[in-house]
Parts: structure tokens; sequence; C-alpha cells
């Protein structure tokens, strides 16, 4: 499926985002007294997918406990949903790849789990957890709310829609907290990296160029207006996702009349960041429009194809639902070739340490 | 592939098994303090598969617990090799099966885990597990050591390659439980049940009847003999298990000079149960041969057709090494309708509670 470096193209910028929170989390790290206490010392990567892009952030933080405390015991938790692929994450972790080096190999008196607990929920005992980091999983919402009639993300709602999924999506961010909250150990801490709007009103695949979700959104429209799906196909589509502002991420961490805030957790540092798409930087550089229209394209399809094939009616038969996303995703790639200009998903970050007081 | 309750039916013999565990296991939990020590309950199922035959049993140990330390949170982590599907297990226990009834919907603040970690490996901290159970797991070696170049299974190996693979197979077992007695606290139990042979010789398949390993290694002989396969391949066959005796299970942990005795294990009991095979039970009682032959052998054929397949060698066609296998469980088939007298897949165990001094 991938050829030509597309792969290492594909997961670069995502590892560009762990790198930044890397160097968050190694200092956040150092406020913790870990060679003081007794027990375990408890780590988990909260919405996990298969460890690749976190592993060697892993051995960073495995690494610095270990030289502070060479005698304690660390055990590493990977979470995500049931369905996720557990079985190529621990293959990648105990040494079953040859493309990547697992940090259990450098360190003995490491152990590691998976969780398919949610997020939403107490993943850990009260007050064990040590150390959590979290990189581009939570604007997962806990599920959609309400539809959006006019637009396939929330980034184009407006109005009551927009009312509706934005006070859902707030109410999941505190649940998200309130349950690390319960989980951290007082001192604890918790780095994380998430999709949001930043100063600027930039966000994901809108940050100066075309806009990636209007796109989505024109296309998926255009094939309701010529009759290919249903209008009532067009209006259930959405994106289970929100972007929050910096504002929003941070309010019930500062604010001291939240139950958040009043459940000990403490905003250390907030900062947004961009990382560039690395298939517009090449472009950039190579000018081949064929190669970018090809490449670019279905790396968007890897995380948005469910949400468009899911809101089908069921009762199409598979190959037609099948021939409608094609045609959909086409008709993207033939708008990148008719002009490539603007078009790029830089990641919009937010980077947060969180402290348990 | 299974139906007119084949499924229940092919399940319903390691159910058996996990039950008769379970009513030892619970004997075993009331001798733990569980109300009279601090933290987290921890509990693991090592080599547990999709956890459906333990579900059951997790949920009267859980209940148990509970009952005895109400504010306790207890951790369950399930233990197996990493191409288990731990997807398959996860949605099992977060509900996801309509079928099966999860622990989670009647308890509170307890928290599910997986482990990827072989048990031939330290899979927890030291000292901090409470209570570990195993069902029909350890008779997996951690590799094959050698050879059995005239049969397809330990029980049927002689001389010296008996002895290569017995002693490997002891010194896996002493592997086992060193590691189990790091992970277990003072006072900790392991409930364990395991393949064995049993004081009067029986073992799987061999209970008075036709003996089961020998009937696949006659028919494997058989296809080498007509060239279907490769006297090299037929060499090279052979099941990485070993089924220990009690005396060679026990020893370990009832010799003071042993490494696990002074490693602080005890045996607390040992037994051996013979379940009877549930389609031998079936076709005795309403005497349909064709039924019998037909679901009997796909039965022995789920866990032994990687052993098989994988043996022949690599260059041969996909499709060829499929027809061969084929060939030879039809082989299997035939045998069994042309004489039903005997054949019989009994579980033959070894039920054991061990402890942490």
């Amino acid at each position: 499926m991938w050829g030509g470096g597309d792969y290492s193209l594909h997961t670069i910028g995502a590892k560009h985002v762990i790198d930044n929170t890397g160097e968050l989390a190694l200092e956040a790290l150092d406020a913790i007294d870990v060679a003081g206490q007794a027990g375990s010392f408890q780590l988990a990567d909260f919405g996990a997918a298969d460890g690749g892009t976190s592993i060697d952030l892993v051995r960073r933080i495995i690494g610095n406990v270990r030289a502070r405390a060479p005698s304690r015991a660390i055990c590493m938790t990977y979470t995500d949903l049931p369905r996720n692929d557990y079985s190529a994450l621990f293959n990648l972790v105990h040494g079953g790849r040859p493309d990547v080096k697992s940090y259990l190999e450098e360190h003995d008196n490491v152990f590691v789990y998976a969780s398919g607990t949610s997020f939403y929920l107490p993943i850990f005992p009260a007050q064990t957890l040590d150390f959590g980091f979290s990189a581009t999983a939570m604007h997962w919402l806990s599920r959609l709310p309400g539809r959006i009639t006019d637009h396939v993300h929330a980034v184009g709602a407006s109005g009551e829609e927009l009312e509706v999924i934005r006070g859902h999506a707030l109410a999941d961010w505190e649940t998200i907290l309130l349950n690390r909250a319960l989980e951290l150990k007082p001192g604890g801490r918790l780095v994380m990296s998430n999709f949001c709007i930043d100063e600027q009103g930039r966000y994901l695949g809108n940050t100066g160029g075309v806009n990636m979700f209007d796109t989505f959104n024109r296309l998926w429209r255009g094939l309701a207006e010529d009759g290919t799906i249903s209008e009532a196909e067009y209006q259930i589509t959405a994106f289970p996702q929100f972007y929050k502002t910096v504002e929003e991420y941070c309010a019930p961490l500062t604010d001291p009349g939240s139950v958040v805030h009043q459940a000990g957790l403490r905003l250390e540092s907030a900062q947004t960041r961009v990382v560039p798409c690395p298939y517009a930087a090449r472009f950039a550089e190579d000018a081949n429009l064929e190669r970018f229209a090809v490449s670019y394209v279905p790396t968007l399809r890897t995380w948005s194809e469910t949400v468009f094939s899911n809101s089908l009616d069921a009762a199409r038969p598979e190959q037609e639902r099948r021939d409608i996303v094609e045609r959909f995703y086409r008709s993207y790639v033939d708008l990148v070739r008719a002009d490539p200009t603007g078009h790029a998903m830089d990641y919009v970050h937010i980077y947060m340490v969180v402290s348990k007081v």
C-alpha cells in the first residue's frame, strides 16, 4: 500500500508530535521524586494504537526513571479501545519487529501491559499512576451528541448544532480529566498533546491554505447534490471529534471553581505548536504533482474513511458503498491534481503538562 | 463452521476443567487475608486465550474478594503470547458480546489488563501478585529442544529423544514456577490445572480406548510411506508439548533441595481428574455415527492443525500444503467412521494448589 518512503512520511508527522511531547515529558518527569517512593513506577500511554510512535519516548522515560531509581520496578501500560490491534502492539514491544528496537531489550524489571478500558472511565486504581502521557487521542468524543446537518466536522458546525457538540465535548474533557485526577498519585504528572484550535484560529488541515474539512464537506455535499448519496446520508455524516480552543482546554485546570481543579489537577504549562504536513513539504521541494496528489489524499483517507463509509445506508450493497467512497476520494485527488496550491494537513496541537496536588 | 450445538460441545470440556479449577480456587482464596492488606488485590489468568472459559471463575473470585474487602481495588490481568487475540478478550470482558455476561457489569473498582509476556518470564513486579490461576496452558514448552523421529508427540518418544524433551520440559516447569515465586506475595496462591500423565498412565486422548496421538502418528506416518510427505517432513513433526507425571509436577514443590522450594513455593494439594470427551459422550447417547465422525475430528483439528501444516516444507505451494492437511484429517474421519469404538479425547488433568511462604 505504501511505497517510496510514503510510509515514513505517513508516520513522521505523528512522530514529530510525540517528539515534541517527549521534551515536555522529560522535563515533567524531573519534577517527580522517583527515588523517594516505594512500589512500582506506574507509567501509561493513553490512546496508544500499536505503540510504535511512542516507543522512543517510553525508552527515554524508562531510562530516566531507571537512572534515578535503579532497583524500582517499572510498569508500562498501553491503553486504547477494545478493537485496537493489541497483538501488533505486544509484538512490537516484545521485539517481534526487526525494524523497531524495543526498550525491553535494554532494561529488565520493566513490565508491559495493555488496557482496553476507555479513557472516559477510570483505567487504574485510585492514586496509583505516577506518570501518564497521551498523543493525538483525546479529540475523539465519547459519542456524537447530535447532527451536523450542513458540514461533516464540528469545525464547520454552527448555531445550536455547534453548541450541542461543544457542550458535549467540554463535558467529555471534564470526564477525561476527572478520571485522571482519581488515578494520579499526588505529585504525579500528565503530559498531553491534542488537536486544538490555536490562538490564530488554525487547526488540523486549516493553516492558511485550503481548508481540509471544508474540502471533505464540499466533495461529500457534491455527492448528495448529484444524487450519488441521499440527503439523509449527507446529514448524518460527522466526525465524532471536537477541536477545543486553548481556553477550553485550560479552563478546568485553572478555574478554582471547576470540579477538575477541586479534584486536584493543576496546569503546569500549555503551548500550541504547528507540525508541518510532510507531504506538502516534500511537494514544495520536488514539485512532483502526481506523487503529491496520489500520496497526500491516501493519508487523509486512512483516518477519515470509516466516517464516510459508516454514514452510508446499511441497506446499500457492500460493493456499492465501496464504490461511492472510492469515487469520493478520487474526486479529492482530482482536485489536488488540478490545483495543488494550499493543500496541506499541518498538525495543530496544544501541548499541556498537568500535575496532581 | 460449528452447528447443532457443536460449538458448546467444543468448549464444554475446557469449561468443566475451569469449573474444577474454580472449586479449588475459591478454597485457596479463603486462605488469603484479603481484607488485612493495603493496595490493590492483584489477580492473574496465565494463558487466558480470549478469557471466555474463565469468565465465570473470575466473577466468583472477584465476588469473594469484594465481599471480604469491599473498598479494595481489584486488578485482573490476562496473560498470553503476543499473537493472542486480545481484541476478542477485551471485547468479551468489556461487555461487547451479547452471549456473555461480564463481571465488570456487576462490580466497580475492578480494572482489567492484558500482558503479552510469556509465562517463562516474570510478568509482574516482585511480590505483587495475590492470586494466579492457569488452565490447560503449561504443557506448551518454551521451545522444542530436539526431534521425535518416530512419533509426533512426546508421549510416543523413547530413548535419548525422550530424555532430551523430558529434561527440557522439567527445566521449563522450574522456570515457570521460579517466575511465579518471584511475583507472588508471601501468602499468595497459585491454582493450576495442566495436562498430565496420571497415576494410571492415562493422558489426553489415551484413557483406555484408541490412543489419539498414536492415531495422529500412524496416519501422518502413512502419508510419508505413500510419498505424500517426505521422510524429513515426517521426522520434524512434533507437538512442542510435554505431559508430565504427577511426580514430575510435584517434585520441585515438595523437595526441600529444589530451587523452587528454596524460592518459597509449597504444594498445598495435587489431584488428578478425568473430564470425559463430550463428543464421545453424545455419541454414546445418540449413536449418530456420522455426526460423531464429522464433529469429533474437527475439534482435534482446531488445536493440532498448525503443528502438521507448519511441518510441511515451506517450498510447497500453499494450496498443496492445505490439500495434504485436508487429506490427513479426512483419513482420521474415515477411520472413526469405519470403527468409532474407543475414539475419545478425554481430558486428563492435574489440579494443583501452590502457596508462597
